[in-house]
């Protein structure tokens, strides 16, 4: 199984009143996750990384803060792909602690008809082979 | 039943490179409204609107796309008080039709030990007062 | 001379550490208003209200600092056109008081070439007319 | 003459509707410049990175636009401070062409009037330290 991991380094803008990284950067950061990945997955077979996929659905869990000062790793811990969707479940860690899961439905649009379609067998292939072991 | 809603005027920078709203403009809305509701419900018992409550979980449905140049309505459409967290589901719509579905669980904090603790009976019988119609 | 000028509620989210509206979204505030005013002036004759232009130079003035829970007022106070640019000046007002000015530079683009081109007489025209009062 | 630079890596959420980095993230990253400098040379002095010291004024020229995909390197190419205030100038620069030219003037306030006040004169020194050659 291939890893995905990236380095996220929080900025001092993104900390809130009480001096801590505010949801939204969070949930912004999870947004970086998933474009990385689909820049690796899908975007030869969709015209650029984010085009023909559109995010049905967000979910986090805010196990801990963040703080600044101290750079997060941001892990894809499983993929599944469906016929016309993925989910994709990220975690992300700050000094060895977890501090985020998050899991994000995207669904794949025909560029057409802007409806859901089903994605390239390829693409497929590629996010299943970012599945957690059984 | 109280009603809780508010306009939202979507600002030129918060689109995405396909000309919709962003998703973490939407993330960040959802905390307006959150917030706006604790200025009314808990506010004078926490020592301010964000303080002594933290965000555990976010969930968000992105039903339909959002647009420039139109007003987005967010209505708190149920609120749940447990022992010491609360579930606050919002809504929102754009020109008539539902583009947001968003779940959010705070959860009400000891501000010396900093874990989690029972919220005010004051502030659960006010949050209570906005919970859906049985 | 025509007015140019909006409300702005600060959001919660845009409070920095300190508890006041962070820098940025006064630049982005000043984004807003430069669109809405181009919007009026500018997107019949480029393609769309930020086409055919770009942000050349932005100059701002903290005067004060904003403050969550009262509105920002934000006025067009200058408008000068020259034959490919414009530089618009702006003010905001919180209470009363002033606590921004900003000075933006757009650039009108030739579409095909990229480089700088006149602006549409009819464009300038419209600019014009903010212009402040001898 | 000490350097000060560091590497910026743009995020995909930070592009506009045209497909280049927004201004006011632009905006932001000179931000996360000025911190990380006062984190080296004043923050021992007042009680923290941002505390004590306001920013006054922040003037930006765009020289070319910034794009998704290839890191920033931006540069304090400039220090001048005064009796109360500081002026800092910072260069971005991508694929080896300058992309950014920023300037921000940050004052030093009295904790207890909020008024301006003489910053110490070991700060003064470490700021002077990054000053341009003559």
């Amino acid at each position: 199984m291939p890893q995905f991991a990236l380095t996220i380094t929080p900025r001092s803008y993104e900390l809130d009143a009480l001096g801590h990284v505010n949801n939204n950067s969070i949930s912004a950061w999870l947004e970086v996750v998933r474009t990385r990945l689909f820049e690796e997955v899908a975007a030869a077979e969709s015209g650029g990384a984010g085009f023909g996929w559109v995010l049905a659905s967000l979910h986090i869990d805010f196990a801990r803060e963040t703080f600044y000062g101290h750079d997060v790793e941001a892990r894809v811990v499983d993929v599944r792909p469906g016929n016309s969707s993925v989910t994709i479940d990220c975690e992300m860690y700050q000094r060895g602690e977890k501090t985020v899961f998050g899991r994000a439905v995207m669904v794949h649009l025909d560029p057409d008809s802007g409806s859901s379609s089903p994605m390239p067998a390829a693409v497929r292939s590629r996010f299943a082979s970012y599945a957690a072991p059984a």
